[in-house]
């Protein structure tokens, strides 16, 4: 057991901290029952005063925003970004910095546009849905409330239409808005097309009466054939509404994208190496791929950021906590998880030694509550949580939440998972959208995920007992 | 002095009304001085009871932006907007509608676009400068905090760059922020071209962080060869600053628009003959062009709908006011008030009987303060407006205001005019972009903008006295 004694690398002027937490794991060690040190819970304390005055990962977001820019996976930018992750992660001196490969089937949009034809012709702003084929329909649009309303339109009853599925999205703190209506984009292109439709068009899954409109993947089912999808602004979905309430209304769709061939980028993976059981790792993850047209502010240079800078304040204590932690920056989150899928399949025979696994992809807000995977794990942990996250205004949510986006494939193979509930209200309002840009990224908010990221980060990699996690 | 008791058009049950208008008009013919009857400002407090509660006027902005949508002066929707506006007037009864026609030169819009090029590379959101030639160019961009700056800058500094004008514009109630960058739009471009750049781009003049750019007129002095000029939109403007902290940047400029040739369309006018005089006006103005990205719908449908409104409701009294109100829906303001220029040369022999001319043309925000151009004039008037205009919050502001943009050349060549200062706190983040559309018009503050028209037109129709108009 003496591993468990590692002090991994010291720094002058850490005697005295290092004694201590010699002496507390000794007592935990003779205690058998997993718990937390007050001298890891005094730690803990410590990164969440720092990460309260955290500007690296604002400076992170900046930095990749700027720079980077719209880095759509599989593009040029894609791969700019990645350079961009080596690049920074090594100089922030974590320590193994590598790169994982992602292969996918690159698709990319040239031009979109839309406009109402006959009196009262004008255009539309509209975007294409991820996935979306090219091509240039013009026809009668028809009118669904939502996808429901669609799914029980007659068979053949849309053929040589456009169907309009105009479903309002709610504001809400957390998805519960997102929920009740994004399946208008990743089930109605297909239903429609099964229904007969030539073209899809939906009110956009936002709350952002700008005119912009929210891309976001759809897929067509086997043997579906597909059809040009786009999403309405606000302000055209409207406008459509009230053409409706006047006659029939035709509509132009034209949309020039598409899928190309494979194209392969990277998950870049950061790590800091643990001094006792440096092959358990606690996973902390965000996805360096972005929508195209704005520059992927809030999603999800933001969770690239908090998590970078997270762990950064944790590799410069003057120990390495017990258990290694991973920063992962995921290739193609945008078009279905792609490089968290391969992660899972790379790491498939470690599923038990990632320990805790959490993301940060939900923008830019403060976060709320916390929660993780099993509460019949980790009880001393979860006591210690709950004083830690309530200085920074975070509660227990016991039963709430899920694992990130980036998480699920891990968790479906067992991977144990941690949670923060963050505040979405603002979040559609640039999720997936042209104005998804930094000035929208709140600093303070950052800091205090940063300080929460780390916090729990730390508490995991040096609790003694396990969450759950084991191979399905 | 018959005339003056002349009831115009009456209605049943109207008798007792009348018999008190007769009785207090001969009360004042008796006195000389001009003065304000008891029976006008009765009415006129039934004006603003029945405005507070008017949805003519939504339901007029609604029609022209949704029917119409945008309609850029000389355009297909242009021609449309004008069929609907003599339709509409028509419609509504008033006693007069006819059109005068406004020809000028033709400008579009066809395509813009603009990318940061190098290692950096990524889009940029720009529209064109109303105004601004065609053209492609690529050139490193050479920042400036304002016009003066660039002013400043030594002759052919400039050669083969493109001129970056950064001011930021402040948000205020008033026309504060926009006066003092107004001329990075009007000027800039000009004073850029004589110091030998190839192309132009100016922070937008708004106040939106949403990815959509302020257009407006420039223009190229006498001789200053007109070079391509575009804004930037707040969060690309930004994005250029930061990239400018990292290294020189280079942008690459296509716009495809540009003058053509001469188009004609219409101010259209409507008429409330007077009782009394009926060739003496008040008149109120608004415009019926907008910019071609949005729908127009603060600028200017709602002074189209708040104008027509407030003098339907003045036509539906029993008895016409002593003198005329016109109601105009000027032709092409956007591109120099076009309209308004024409209407003062037609109208150049009758400035003097123009007693009072007003404007709506701020939005679609509350009215808070009022004022007219000479308070020599019209004493007894002033009392009964601040009464009147009291109950609508609105309060007298001596020595402030102006004509509105088409009343210009008509205050210009002598007529008095009439001001509201009307809360223009979010008009910037829609004056001119495309996300000026029919949902973001306020209800509530149309009706007050509706009754204080009302109120206002009827009793200068109704007041023996002058405001001061006399041909210059």
């Amino acid at each position: 057991m003496t591993s468990r004694h590692m002090p991994g690398r010291s720094r002058p002027g850490t005697a005295i901290l290092l004694a201590a937490a010699i002496l507390f794991a000794g007592v935990a060690a003779e205690s058998k029952a997993a718990k937390v040190s007050a001298e890891s819970e005094s730690t803990a304390r410590q990164l969440i005063e720092q990460g309260l005055k955290d500007d690296l990962a604002m400076n992170l977001i900046e930095s990749l925003t700027t720079e980077v820019g719209p880095r759509l996976a599989g593009s040029e930018a894609d791969a700019r970004a990645v350079q961009w992750a080596v690049r920074k992660y090594r100089e922030l001196g974590f320590d193994k910095v590598w790169t994982e490969p992602v292969t996918f089937r690159n698709w990319e949009r040239r031009s979109e546009g839309a406009e109402v034809l006959g009196e009262h012709r004008q255009k539309l702003v509209v975007t294409a849905l991820g996935g979306s084929p090219g091509g240039t329909v013009e026809a009668e649009i028809v009118r669904f409330g939502s996808v429901d309303e669609l799914r029980a339109a007659p068979a053949g009853s849309l053929s040589g239409k456009i169907a309009f599925v105009d479903t309002v999205m709610g504001r809400y703190k957390d998805m519960t808005g997102y929920n009740g209506v994004g399946s208008a984009r990743s089930q109605g292109p297909s239903v429609a097309s099964q229904k007969g439709a030539v073209g899809y068009l939906m009110r956009t899954v936002g709350t952002n009466y700008s005119r912009v409109a929210n891309t976001g993947m759809t897929s067509f089912g086997e043997g579906v054939q597909p059809i040009p999808a786009a999403a309405v602004a606000l302000p055209d979905a409207d406008q459509l509404d009230r053409l409706l309430k006047k006659g029939p209304v035709r509509v132009r769709l034209a949309l020039d994208c598409g899928w190309g061939g494979e194209v392969t980028s990277y998950n870049v993976i950061a790590e800091i190496t643990g001094s006792k059981t440096p092959r358990e790792w606690i996973l902390l993850g965000g996805h360096l791929d972005s929508w195209d047209m704005g520059t992927g502010a809030v999603d999800d240079a933001s969770g690239i950021g908090i998590t970078a800078a997270a762990a950064k304040m944790i590799a410069s204590l003057p120990v390495r906590p017990k258990r290694s932690i991973r920063v992962v920056a995921f290739a193609n989150e945008e078009r279905g998880l792609i490089g968290a899928r391969q992660y899972a399949v790379a790491h498939a025979a470690d599923v038990a030694k990632h320990v805790l696994a959490l993301e940060s992809d939900s923008g830019s807000g403060r976060l709320y509550a916390f929660n993780y995977s099993s509460a019949a794990e980790g009880g001393p942990f979860l006591e210690s949580m709950k004083n830690l996250m309530g200085t920074l205004g975070i509660e227990h949510a016991g039963g709430a939440g899920g694992p990130g986006p980036d998480v699920v494939p891990m968790a479906g193979k067992g991977a144990a998972w941690a949670w923060f509930g963050q505040d979405m209200t603002r979040y559609f309002d640039l999720h997936h959208t042209a104005d998804d840009t930094f000035d929208k990224v709140d600093r303070q908010a950052i800091r205090q995920n940063v300080a929460a990221f780390a916090a729990l980060a730390y508490m995991a990699a040096q609790y003694d007992g396990s969450f759950g996690s084991a191979k399905k």
